[in-house]
């Protein structure tokens, strides 16, 4: 069997390095006026709005390599970024890309971590248009800032919601977080016994939630078929209780949840309740789901259900702002709600 | 004496931080339609061009908390950012800031660093608009991206130089380099001997411009002002023989500079002999000038001398391809430039 190849980072130099992972670039937006190879790049918006978002990815904070392929991180950072763009209601167009880098990464190992920025770039349609690289004497870091352009009168914020509009889920929630628990289960029982290995099978779709997240584009395709616009938006990315509080805060209303409404899916359920973990949990407070919550009037509900493939889950409904925020559980008690989102100033200590 | 305060940051929680942080911002910019609060900004850059860049700072490879005040490092982070969307010869409008912040950093010391990233906006007349707080295992991580305006027709890429072109740089280049030389040196004295105290009087010049770098943004105001067009420009953050052989490589040209008309002050040449270093090497190969570096045609070299503000150092020409890139000493020998800008990659091992 032959060797892994192992190119170190400064046989190719800065330039070199910078040359080796942007030249074979397409530009697919006539938005990009000039990318990567400035001091700048230029874009033009014409009379859209320009949508800006960012994200840092620290290693050890925000994923763990011992686990975390290198391709399904780099497509992790960009879906991150863009799915916060598609949470205005808006369509991203470029992202730009900074990297601190450990002496130990190989060139090789950058490749696959660049593999999965440009699929992404592809899936998503985006154009890659600048950046920085540059060493890291600890972990790897990953800053991903992302641009998008919106119609102003179609752009959603947290603000707008208004009592009694439906509160919509695009998909299941606590699968992503459920994925990152079993992860951790097996990395552990691995540090504790090497040879054991780890047993993933018959977890895929949690896995996959953790692991390769998706944004939802179609949503956003699927409201301008259909001509709807939210009346507020925000994506999942720290737990839909933290999510609906935050619409809640901005737009200065209560809000009442339903247990039996908020999608889980049954693998999601299986995991949590083999881990002790009551499943509704696991969607009011995981996170890393990155399906979109937003609000709709009640006239807008009729055309949700004129397309097949609409699958939008109600969960609850819009109060005003002195009923506060709950969630009515199954046996129809009221639970007021908390932002336990996960924090990552306070769980590094 | 009152000790001094130390709030820790789990104390205010991560959303709690992000308010206590953007809390006073007061947007400046019409085009600024939306700043922090919501997934993403959203700007409006009606029909001029949007330019975006974006720069990494990590601890211990671009700073030294040493040394470095929190307040200088902070309004330095968004410098080296406006600095590239002035050397597009745009307007910087907006940027956002992502932090990575260590659990051992207090409340305290991050109001110091977001006075000098306020600071600056102030200074360079921008708003943050967005941004990302999260923990970091090791040092503090600084993730800065700048968005701008710019007339399509005013626009200056690294491309448009041409033969018979003046090269132009906009101040005095290696005080930066050697004010680092110089906080390096007393570091290392300090360390083998605490009871030394540093000695940085009479350095004041040096020092600031490591410490406190500004970006040339009156260099922009007076090339509209002339109504001068640059065919190409640059900003000097790796040297000025890196930043000319990119202006030279991306135009398809040479260039010849004259070692007596490249500016140097005299406390920077002072240190660097006192240290034993060449004074041009540190304007060729030192860094983070943060000058800009630029071309004009010869026809437009009379517009610059009617301004008495105008001042601009004429330090070479542009040449064809063929006559390669090369710095005529005083001693009139031609030595070919090199690319020796710092290097993150390689000097990290």
């Amino acid at each position: 069997m032959s060797e892994v190849n192992k190119t170190e980072l400064g046989q190719l130099g800065e330039f070199g390095l910078i040359r080796h992972l942007t030249d074979n670039i397409k530009l697919k937006h006539t938005s990009t006026l000039k990318g990567v190879g400035d001091d700048a790049a230029v874009l033009d918006f014409n009379n859209k709005k320009t949508v800006v978002t960012t994200d840092l990815l620290l290693e050890g904070i925000h994923f763990d390599l011992t686990y975390t392929p290198l391709k399904h991180l780099g497509y992790k950072a960009v879906v991150v970024n863009v799915s916060d763009v598609y949470a205005m209601n808006a369509t991203p167009k470029q992202i730009t890309v900074s990297l601190g880098l450990s002496s130990k990464m190989s060139v090789e190992a950058l490749d696959e971590l660049y593999e999965g920025i440009y699929a992404a770039c592809d899936f998503y349609n985006v154009d890659l248009v600048g950046g920085d690289t540059t060493s890291s004497l600890t972990g790897l870091t990953i800053s991903v800032t992302a641009l998008g352009e919106g119609d102003e009168d179609k752009l959603c914020y947290r603000s707008g919601a208004k009592p009694n509009d439906l509160i919509c889920v695009s998909g299941d929630l606590g699968a992503a977080y459920m994925g990152l628990q079993l992860l951790e289960r097996e990395r552990k029982i691995y540090a504790d016994n090497p040879q054991m290995q780890p047993d993933l099978s018959g977890y895929d779709y949690i896995l996959s939630r953790q692991l390769k997240p998706e944004a939802r584009k179609e949503v956003v395709e699927l409201l301008s078929k259909i001509d709807v616009v939210p009346t507020s938006m925000i994506d999942i990315s720290d737990g839909l209780s933290s999510e609906v509080m935050h619409i809640c805060a901005q737009s200065k209303t209560g809000c009442r949840l339903y247990e039996d409404k908020i999608p889980i899916d049954p693998s999601t359920s299986m995991m949590a309740e083999e881990m002790g973990i009551n499943p509704i949990v696991t969607a009011l407070n995981g996170g890393e789901d990155y399906e979109l919550l937003f609000t709709i009037s009640q006239s807008d509900y009729e055309k949700f259900k004129e397309v097949a493939e609409a699958n939008i889950y109600i969960v609850g409904h819009i109060t005003e702002e002195s009923k506060g925020n709950y969630l009515v559980t199954n046996a129809d008690q009221e639970v007021e709600l908390q932002a336990q989102g996960w924090n990552p100033i306070k769980n590094n200590d």
